[in-house]
């Protein structure tokens, strides 16, 4: 049977993807090596590395005024290097709280950085984006997280100010067009949009690192990796595989505004049928909610578990809601496509 | 035609591993997933995790006092994460120079640690393990790289001290059995004789931890990882995974005696006929050199292009060493068969 993959990530590749990633797996292109087993300094991986940069660019029009690193930690490891990295003593930096993951960005860089939380919907639970919060004008950065994968919100309007946006885009970078110029930097864990678990994509713009005061160990200073192009020590070779094969298959699709179009779509179908679905209730303020990852609750929560069974009797996987939720997420990235929502809403449709 | 991989990292795996990897990123036991893309927190995966923690303890007889973690940054975060975590103001600790790993082990843990220098073999590239130098009775730890892969250097008998042992094995770890205890906290990036790029083995002795007096960061405190079962975000799924399947394969083989029987064997064949082939030279000192990376050079080096188009038409790769050393480098790790020994060996006496 078709397996429908909802996962919130490690989540859904496209088939091809998975095909080529198995055959490299094995033999690269007639090698008689694994791609697993090569030299990262060799000219397969050195090309696939320049191709994966090249798509990056080409895909989110990156310039040559900011640099494309495939890092390792996770956007973990990024909540405090950002601060590490672009935060002096006496800035005044900006966070905005939408959910734990802005919330873990927050605790690590305020462990070192005098930073203000300049505005959250903690108040409820994180169930809608902050508008309207006062921006300073001397900020030296403002940090923000694009999509928030546990409580299915996404920021659509991005803050009007001129200091640089820090952006967590682990959960929908390479979803839809980006104003990359208002962005300082941009860091993404691979396993929801981009590619496979255990590579981290960071966009940065240059002219704003080497200028802090104090020692950075060599792996946590971007300069590093952009002076070594991604390769000061060995890089997850085969993480990096992946993310070019799925960021070739997304040009191929007609690129990110082809993705929007598609995901929109997605959205809409799926969000439509919780609103009309009188078992049903979206948890999000309808104007921030996130085509990515789609929260929703049956009204009788006793029902829960019975409805889970409906969904796997039909192929679908990864529908159970993040605790801190409860009820159902659908993620709904790139590679997923619209039969698939189909398959859900006509699950919801059926059940009583 | 059969390729013989030589490469020095990431190197050469097991076919059986190769196959069981290509199938999972297609196809993962047949749940019509790919192991790429299901979520860190299932079932699958977290048996897949257990298991590899589980095939660790067992290879080197690990006890429970010791925590098995799987991290990500390689061995070149682990420079400054166990200075980082383990050494306080007014501690003494010791290091061990015995090449390019070390030498930035060194620099890392110098830029905030007050750290001594014990001995180094650098006055003669490296080419030799020091020995004899005097080790303080109260050393907080002494750190040492126990193969030296660019140099093809190898520690084969541990410093007589009663302080903990900090130790790089990111080339030679599973590939002889060792005197655990005597190790405080033992590191290794997986893409030599561990498994696949992205993952990063850590073995430490937790009553070493919690005693520093500075801020950690949450992803570079290893207490952070041992609470969270190397899951404290989302892990390198796929790199574990193959890290899983070649401890598997090593287990399966003997264990790490076995592993050392073999990987004896493969080097008394390479170092035999270095040393009578009147053509060659060894760059090691006799009593420390490495089974696992074997350096030498033609005596005449005009004819090293001619030697590696002769290597290259037996199906050898990797075999050109590194810039540091010149010459020749035959990586031979724990899932190389002695045939292919064999094939260098045969290319070497044939060599005119």
């Amino acid at each position: 049977m078709k397996k429908h993959n909802f996962y919130a990530g490690p989540a859904i590749l496209p088939e091809s993807v998975k095909k080529a990633a198995s055959e490299a797996a094995y033999d690269y292109k007639g090698t008689g090596l694994s791609l697993m087993e090569v030299s990262h300094r060799g000219d397969d991986f050195v090309e696939i590395l320049d191709n994966t940069e090249k798509y990056v660019r080409k895909l989110l029009k990156v310039s040559d005024d900011y640099a494309v690193l495939f890092l390792t930690g996770g956007a973990s490891s990024q909540f405090y290097m950002t601060a590490f990295n672009l935060y002096n003593p006496d800035d005044k930096v900006g966070y905005v709280d939408t959910g734990t993951w802005s919330t873990k960005a927050i605790k690590e860089a305020s462990a070192f950085a005098d930073i203000e939380t300049l505005a959250s919907s903690k108040d409820k639970n994180f169930s809608y984006i902050p508008r309207g919060y006062k921006i300073p004008k001397d900020l030296k950065y403002l940090h923000l997280t694009s999509n928030n994968t546990i409580y299915g919100t996404q920021t659509k309007e991005w803050a009007k100010t001129s200091a640089p946006i820090i952006c967590d885009m682990s959960s929908d970078i390479f979803s839809r067009e980006l104003p990359l110029k208002k962005f300082g930097l941009i860091y993404a864990g691979a396993q929801k949009n981009v590619g496979l678990a255990g590579v981290t994509l960071v966009i940065v713009k240059k002219e704003l690192l080497g200028k802090t005061e104090w020692h950075i160990p060599t792996m946590l200073d971007y300069r590093t990796h952009i002076a070594k192009n991604s390769s000061f020590n060995t890089p997850p070779v085969f993480s990096i595989y992946v993310t070019m094969l799925n960021l070739e298959w997304v040009l191929e699709q007609g690129g990110v505004k082809a993705m929007e179009k598609r995901n929109t779509a997605k959205a809409k179908l799926l969000y439509d049928e919780i609103d009309n679905n009188p078992l049903f209730v979206g948890t999000v303020a309808k104007e921030d909610r996130s085509p990515m990852n789609v929260t929703f609750l049956l009204k009788d929560n006793t029902k829960d578990a019975a409805f889970i069974k409906k969904c796997t009797e039909a192929g679908i996987v990864g529908i159970k809601g993040h605790r801190s939720v409860g009820g159902f997420r659908a993620s709904m990235y790139n590679a997923m496509d619209i039969s698939s929502t189909q398959v859900l809403v006509d699950v919801m449709k059926a059940f009583k």
